[in-house]
């Protein structure tokens, strides 16, 4: 499958933290640095990840800040 | 300067095109890998940057989506 | 492929327009209804669309916004 | 009331969760398919809207992902 | 008319430039400051701005970013 | 320190609520108005804020909608 998006890194996951509604998973990248997303726990089940899986990290370019 | 966002990576610039608004600017992640930015040109000329140098890459975890 | 997202809708390419680094694609949803998506023309060649093409359509909750 | 958004849909308000600070509201697409949205318990109320009720939704045309 | 989102400040539109599809147009608030806001051209038509013009501008406070 | 974003605002922390893994943060702009941002706790620990504290406000323009 393919994404209209710039940003297309993949990783494990290395931790998933619930809420109530939401849940906030790590992703450990491939070969180094971590990221983290934040979405519902619906999504969470839909989705039926556990730690160590492997899973693709997407960001629309227009969604990632630059600083200097 | 401390920010209140999950993913900050750092990189260096590694392209700049420029359309008649905005701006891609593509980014080498350190140690692999690299991510794009999509902005301005207001606030590419704010910021002041070229080919090559130093950045950091801001991502609110919101607007990271997971697949697998 | 799964997401970690609540919104996932399918429709098909209706309309596609170039700018100079984004493209705006318009998609008529089954049964009814459109939807517009802007991202990258780097994306959009990637991405290898044309008219007619059965795409899904991709929106975090935490990016609709209600109003009443 | 206009808005600067290429994607608005109308439905009706099918089910509302509440977290600590966020809820989550799935709406009932006119005339099939859902979609859900995520906001603090503060805009809830003062949006006040509940079960049945009509509601917009709308999304900013950068914030929806393609995928083929 | 009422939004799902905690940031909601009015101002008038103090100027609007043209890209081949999208547009940015910047407000000056009530009473200080300037915001500015991208979004298509054909978003534009619709809304029907002009230099002058009251608008409200609304923002999703998940996508407010806080640096210190 | 620069950014690559259109809306860069100041003001002071006026409230913090917490959730399980989110919180709310109200800031009172200078010298009027408010905004409220959310974002994770684990991002509020690191940002290490507390009412009163002077935050900037950052806001890419494609997060910025216009309504008439």
């Amino acid at each position: 499958m393919k994404f209209g998006a710039r940003n297309q890194l993949t990783g494990k996951v290395a931790a998933i933290k619930k809420g109530m509604l939401m849940c906030q998973v790590k992703i450990e990248l491939d070969p180094k640095g971590t990221m983290s997303s934040v979405f519902t726990l619906d999504s969470l089940k839909e989705l039926g990840i556990k730690k160590g899986d492997k899973v693709q990290v997407i960001v629309k370019a227009v969604n990632v800040l630059l600083a200097k």
